[in-house]
């Protein structure tokens, strides 16, 4: 049988290859309103209310990286996928899947991670389930967390609402995330070691709230990164986006170890910072909130939607060239999440 | 290190040793009324109306089995915690962890399942995840599913709420999905092959609706079985449940492979009966009630609950003996469910 008869790695990548086996495989089967969307998150709509719900499993190799673990990315991430349907998460379950012989001190240290972060963040994680399977049917610990959401009256996001004029802006640099994790995997030791940025967005989102209707897309670009999330939003929103590279935040240490690594850092996943999309008229005043909540403090402009291309993301390069940024594809990075 | 500083099968048996390692270990760190009350599900109220949220995630070993699969069970199982909340299931999220190299084949039989058994218990799968891990990471395919559902008002169940006098009713035939798994797993031929019960339990309970405040308690006796689930609700609603043993149903083949392997069945997983307590008044109404609905038409009346031995559960032997039926303890029956 050949390889496209069995479930290959890329598949769970977050690009193009996940897409793909997503909307050719699995909505044949499950296909729905809300599945269609294909967002991280679906919006329910109880009595009147705007709910968002949203699951993720988190796999992430090793389990305990510079700037949290297995616990606080899991708390994080889908805190992270309520905030970007504009929802505040207000509720989690957690479902534990362990490996028999998981030392119980590193079971400590997670379940302290995830209740610090849930404080954090403000959740409450009100359901639970823990199974155990034997040594050698999954790797140490695997965590899976459902959320539950409101959205409020007046914030009304989504991938497709980008428009022609609009402007791209990130609350953070670039990259850390995953290229913390490689750099863990391989044991390669950096002079300025690098921290995952994993951390919850909601403070960020509502800081956003007084936007209204002219904050038109919100997006975190975890696995894919964020030449997949804009790719995503582009296609969705039928519009283009240029980004300008010299805007473009990243670490020192992020491009070095990208350079070593041979990982371009905008196709590396990030677990703490946002792509927000707002009306030309909103930029500025989006920025000036952002950069009053700690973990957006860096927020900057980085591009705009244009009319040019459209569903293609454009790198305009420092010496004045562009080249379409295309979405993942074909990258062999499992667990990084 | 000693055995009690890594996790042991034990720890996700469903039965005393889970018990303690939630009640002792997880909730040292995580604790919150919601989950201080260690049910299946919780209980939000949202604007007046009760919702109840639940997680699970599956693991059982094989992912094909008689009577249904990974993915059904992942379905009903969920539906089923919900149910047992009083709760109609509204909305499910399903997560996958798979690993490389599963046959798409055997992804599409699940996904049909998934579809099929969602269509059947009428809830709509609004959001999901896939992460896949590297061959040997983790076992064919994980399946999590989270849960929403309404409780209607008037349905005031829990496992504290069992009353002396009260009758115990049971759904279907015990040990089931079980002995299924097992004798599938060690390869036993029967004459007549065993099913799963895998099945949605949303009908049933909504065919008890009627009974209102006189349904005390509804309960799906999963990991650790019937006598599991009853020393629950003995020592939740600190009250005696005297059990018949010469009412309990069993199916012949079931008891035969029990003998042949050893087990139990009164601590052999189920997954499509429930154990249902009423008002001495209301069990004739219940019993007709569940009788109309197929997956309870052999419904019974198995046992009362008594003043006698708060907290413990006592069969009532056919030679007129009794004897106390502990929770299950230390047997370890992994991937189950």
């Amino acid at each position: 049988m050949g390889s496209n008869h069995h479930i290959l790695l890329d598949h769970g990548s977050g690009g193009e290859a996940s897409q793909r086996f997503v909307k050719e495989f699995v909505l044949k089967f499950l296909s729905n309103p809300f599945l269609e969307k294909m967002d991280d998150s679906a919006e329910l709509i109880i009595e009147g209310e705007r709910w968002a719900f949203t699951t993720d499993s988190y796999v992430v190799d090793p389990i305990f990286f510079p700037g949290g673990d297995i616990g606080s990315l899991s708390v994080n991430g889908t805190v992270n996928d309520l905030s970007m349907q504009g929802a505040r998460p207000l509720f989690l379950t957690l479902a534990f899947i362990l490996e028999e012989g998981l030392p119980m001190e590193q079971l400590s240290a997670i379940l302290e991670s995830i209740a610090a972060t849930a404080d954090l963040a403000g959740v409450k994680i009100v359901a639970g389930d823990t199974k155990v399977v034997p040594r050698g049917h999954a790797d140490k610990i695997f965590i899976n967390t459902a959320g539950l959401g409101l959205i409020p009256p007046g914030i009304h996001v989504g991938v497709e609402n980008a428009r022609p004029g609009d402007c791209v802006l990130v609350s953070g640099s670039i990259g850390d995330h995953g290229l913390t994790i490689l750099t863990q995997r391989e044991g390669l030791r950096l002079q300025t070691p690098l921290r995952s940025d994993s951390a919850p967005l909601n403070k960020l989102v509502e800081a956003l709230s007084p936007l209204g209707p002219q904050l038109h897309v919100l997006r975190d670009p975890t696995r894919g990164g964020v030449a997949t999330a804009l790719n995503e939003i582009a296609q969705r929103s039928a519009a283009g986006i240029r980004l300008h590279e010299d805007a473009l935040p990243f670490k020192s240490g992020v491009l070095s170890a990208a350079e070593i690594l041979g990982i371009d850092p905008l196709y590396a996943a990030n677990e703490g910072i946002a792509l927000v999309i707002t009306a030309p008229d909103a930029a500025d005043a989006a920025l000036a909130s952002l950069r009053l909540v700690p973990e957006s403090r860096d927020a900057r402009l980085i591009g705009e939607v244009t009319d040019e291309l459209p569903g293609k993301v454009l790198l305009q390069t420092r010496v004045g060239g562009t080249r379409i940024l295309p979405m993942l594809s074909g990258q062999q990075l499992p667990r990084i999440c």
